[in-house]
């Protein structure tokens, strides 16, 4: 009931991890908008599995096929939609311990809200897995705001308690993305990297922080209230699994500094208003004030994990004990990043489009 | 554009800090529901400015009238509309510095937005005045859920640097909840007393943190993806001028756990599946696992400052000194813990429609 | 819980005929757009009761408050809230009857479906008298039209069985609105209001069609599928009590005609694309193709008649006979016209905003 | 921008007649309901092409996949997607004629509102065609609606100017379905049929009128105003391209009866309250009233005929003739028979979603 999302760039999500396939519809995209899918592969490259990281071994090609909405390269302004074939699924892996309730998943709730028809194999329709048409979606919304000068940038400013403290300019978040571990400073970004690896061999995960920027923004993207980009980013953010915190600007800081430190003060710049600093994250009374979109989300470690846990098992409403095996990540940090900047790109080019009309 | 907010329980919010009236309408309360009036005005009276802790002096009776949908003390079923008239506005305090922009206010965002045509006196629609009508439907909404069994507690967790780092029970929030200033523990209270005070007297101000649970609600209110109870309540709480930041469960504190840690285990209780921890605070793939849902919100000091401030006069175009006299808080923390739990309130009591259709 | 209506001009309703007030909210008017307020009198007047021709004695100074979202003469961008106090009440007419399920009322559903919680006097939520508002909100989106070169008239084209044959020039049906009976030809006219006395004098009640065309539209308004313009209109149309019908263009009589008559030709016309005819009301494929957007609603005679009818006691549940005193239009399609205008224009503001972006 | 729609049960619409595949997506099933694929594929059947009455040789399969959404013969709860692969498509006839905007088509329409983008062979979006996924997501509203009662059926009323005047049971209209031409009276049926062939033998095209009902239904459905009954389908039934008019109960002919006529007087029957007539279709105040629900949709004749056509070349700016060759329907009535009915059920599976959830 709540698969649809967006006012003017309307998006609509399926699938299952095991099911024949996923996919998404996308509703507003301006017509004869350009679509570079050389664009859209390299963004589903960034969320794939990657071996050297300690991800899952699970081969997802995950080449979207386009069906419709898009002709001769471009939008046709009706929706576009595309599917990815489900492949490489050892469902078999599900159906031993479908009764088992794993630790951190969704399989209580889903269980409970569906009434037991859930597709509970590999998570069904709560699977990471479904982040994927998000990226393939998202990575269009990019290319939308691209083309209007608006840049979104990422990095992995914490894996566990390893923090990356360091302030960076957008074009050294820039940089950051291209590379396969998405952390500004490479001292810090081997030490995360250690981390994983330990988690790893431990059996375990860990989580992190990702810090997002959104460049190039007008003044006035945004509503009062419901409508506040604070709002739809963070409605956006917290419909990835694994994000349990969202804060803008200096956030939580912002709690124990004094009114006259937190409050940007208005300067002029080449005769235009701009902000001494940018505490607030781009965003005042819910609208964007044309200085950077600043957010970070807390990821919490990947549920997965080899070690023994404890847990129910739901048919036979027994406690019991369950080790998971399978292909898992043992940090989805990494790959996160790429999600959340697709994600913000569709949340920033559906206010775009409430504004400027595409 | 973005006024309305829910599904099963919409609400419309209007109006100016110094128009006519401000107010609300609220779409899908059951019909036959009871409301007492008296804990509206309760409520009401909490989020009320209070002389004792550096409120501001501006004096708002503020008693909503009820112009539709209440019939014979109970809710008809179709939409129930009230007004709060706006009386001792001192408008000519605004005209005066109509063009200087106000630091940390939404006075530049929303002249840029509203092309000069929105009403600047004291925000205008921006004002956090706005979160009277909101504190009026949350109270219905809340009596909705309490019929159900479902109850709502908030505490100040810390105002500025001080902390109170205590772990409570609910029902030492719910006792909170009746003390004028909503902290559990009186000596940390006293302590975040003083800072504010503190605040005042150097005609700044601070923020703090608000921690809010949910008790007694159900397993499988929310949806996957774009309905998750995050989502929803991080879209509401984003929507209350001075929102920053919103956690659920440990939130940020998570990122530092190992997987093992992090999960929350079932276990059987009483025959049915409870879980061990609650680090996720009440929710599991977006949906309530019927642990409490516990969330935390970050609230930047207020941006009325006495002190002198840099800005820019919009209309000369010019850097500007501005010092802001008139009625502030020096902290809204205090009357914020009604907002946040009322805010709280409509989210939950729309999924719970969702579910159970009320 | 449909209290709201329409995309980027948002409107929500409120009110019983007996509460203390009926009103509107609209979301999404153009800031700065400025508003004549005494083109929204004129409209409020021609829908106000009118004792010439058979109208409902209750008298409704019906002027509405505006209490928000307007400053200094313009739209502010932000909420427009309006309310009418409802006056002039004779509840006691009312009670008496209460239990009695007045035929053609919304009684007996609105009974069932609000479990007996409703309020029933004067048929509370269900009244003609909520399209009050609607024609304060649609003659803010005519002005919002207008000054796009949009405009929007209404005849009378049947009173009972005397129907106007005659096929009109769009000044023609702009001549027509001034007039107090809102025909184009003056004999027609004449017999038509014969007809309401008649019924009138035989404590009976009679409807009618109106027409309405909306000229000067862009090429390019409505949306493919559940956007099209002809579902907005309809959806809108069907909200209006007494409507029981509508068609676009020759509409019923189309399916009568061969595909080589239906079929509206393009031709040239000053170097732009025109249609030679306009049977099929101005759309194509949903969307308006710049000839005038001609439609037609059938509104069934009011219920309200002095005759005794059947009915039943929904206390006792008994069968019982009624007849209804109380002041009462024997019929609503003089009324109706400027509602019917009204409420189109809503619809093709939002449209047109869809499009245009204000 | 309007591929979705529903509140309670929303599917999403994409595709084009040529692109790669068509489909849909259904959110808010309820989780556990048995789904009969051979229901799915009767509707699919009685939707498709027929060659005993004139109808299009183009050969489709349209055997939907169910990608997602559905387990173990179930709705799992979560969005179920469906897509239908486009075959024996003839691309080629389509792209000599690109620029030649066929006489009551939406290829001027589509141009312009895209911007010339959008996908022109076979009407692209805006094809017929795109009833085939809404006639396979309606099936399955069919059952959930059957699983409560609650059935549906439609015959037509007429073709061009041959009406069957009948007024008959439900059953009867059931026993119409089941034929091939689905009028109940066999020698209107034949008469209709020779209608049709004669305007395929003048190289013309017939429309027709057709009368749906819903029987069994609870009283409480729908809401007063913007989610009436009657807008909900009205707003539904004008997305089905070719369909122009509409009209509940008596519809247009109430306008001619008096009120003492037009009122549905309650009765008391076997204890309940039930309609001495039924003359406004089921529906007071926009819910239903237990009496069955009855609509006739208007149905325009067919837009691609083999006769030559006036028109315009839209790239040359030139006028032109154009004859269509290809594979069409002489009338569309008896396939919209299905679709129409399909298309009911989704609208009345949400009304009832709205109320009894499922």
């Amino acid at each position: 009931m709540s698969a649809t999302f967006g006012n003017r760039l309307k998006v609509t999500l399926f699938g299952e991890s095991h099911s024949a396939a996923i996919g998404i519809v996308i509703d507003g995209l301006p017509a004869g908008m350009e679509i570079n899918e050389e664009k859209i592969k390299q963004a589903m490259r960034r969320r794939a599995p990657n071996a050297s990281i300690a991800s899952t071994k699970r081969k997802e090609p995950d080449i979207p096929e386009i069906v419709s909405g898009y002709f001769k390269g471009k939008a046709t302004g009706t929706p576009l939609a595309a599917f990815i074939r489900n492949q490489d699924t050892r469902s078999r892996d599900y159906e031993k311990t479908a009764a088992l309730l794993r630790p951190g998943h969704a399989d209580y709730t889903g269980f409970m809200k569906y009434h037991g028809a859930n597709d509970y194999r590999g998570g069904g329709h709560f699977s990471g897995r479904l982040t994927a048409p998000l990226v393939f979606a998202g990575s269009i919304a990019r290319q939308l705001l691209e083309r209007e000068g608006v840049r979104i940038a990422a990095r992995i400013q914490s894996i566990a308690e390893i923090t990356d403290e360091g302030s960076y300019s957008f074009s050294q978040l820039e940089e950051a993305e291209i590379k396969e571990f998405a952390a500004v400073d490479s001292g810090a970004a081997e030490k995360m990297q250690e981390k994983i690896f330990e988690a790893h061999s431990n059996g375990d995960s860990v989580g992190g922080i990702i810090e997002c920027v959104v460049d190039g923004l007008p003044v006035g993207l945004g509503e009062p209230f419901f409508g506040s980009v604070e709002s739809r980013l963070a409605h956006m953010m917290f419909s990835v699994p694994a994000i349990k915190g969202i804060e803008f600007g200096k956030g939580f800081e912002l709690t124990t500094m004094q009114g006259s430190e937190a409050n940007d003060s208005p300067v002029l710049q080449d005769g235009k208003v701009s902000f001494e600093t940018n505490y607030n994250g781009g965003i005042g009374g819910g609208i964007t004030n044309g200085m950077p979109v600043v957010f970070r989300v807390a990821i919490r470690p990947t549920p997965s994990i080899a070690k023994e846990q404890k847990t129910v098992d739901i048919k036979a409403m027994k406690e019991a004990a369950l080790r998971i095996h399978g292909r898992h990540d043992s940090c989805i940090v990494p790959r996160a990043v790429e999600v959340v900047k697709c994600a913000a790109a569709l949340v920033m080019a559906d206010l775009w489009l409430e504004v400027y009309n595409g």
